[in-house]
């Protein structure tokens, strides 16, 4: 099933299921941000774990870097045309999501 | 960015991030699979994970299990609806994948 050479489709699915990964992409489509604001959005990724991540996608040139300045160190966080194009596998992520995936509260308090 | 509140579209994520998860719901996709078989279709998981992963994704609704016989062990496992509606996400990663992850062994020869 799986093309023993080299497959463009495993290796994307290898670089998506990297913990975060798919989070850092949802939370750059609405546009850049720095380091803080980006882990805000984030929402509970760890600051080492964030950069290595950011580190990675920008060498795949999934995401682009930004300094604006070296003192205080300010820099932002984009995604290129390539991350841009991740937003039909976040769609997609997103419909199934809403679609199948429900809130445990409701089924729990509706137990009682 | 992130709601505190439930997210269907965060938990989603944190599914499909789970390794392998979505290597599996891809090996499905052409069918129903016994244990060996998927294992041999997905390449590279070891036993015991993708027996875990597949008690999950059943829990979660994703995959449904079918007892063939008991002795010998024999079971198939396949997608339900809500795993066979992962299709869209599976297919864009695949178009992707095609487009922006570049084969590396071409850049290595070329650089000679």
């Amino acid at each position: 099933m799986i093309d023993q050479a080299f497959c463009p489709v495993f290796e994307a699915i290898e670089l998506l299921q990297e913990k975060w990964v798919l989070h850092i992409v949802r939370a750059l489509l609405p546009g850049p941000a720095g380091f803080n604001e980006l882990s805000r959005r984030v929402g509970g990724v760890n600051p080492a774990t964030l950069a290595q991540r950011l580190e990675r996608l920008a060498e795949l040139g999934v995401v682009s870097r930004e300094v604006h300045s070296l003192m205080p160190p300010r820099t932002s966080y984009a995604l290129t045309q390539a991350g841009v194009e991740l937003q039909s596998v976040i769609e997609a992520i997103d419909a199934w999501g809403r679609r199948h995936i429900a809130d445990p509260a409701p089924l729990r308090s509706a137990a009682s």
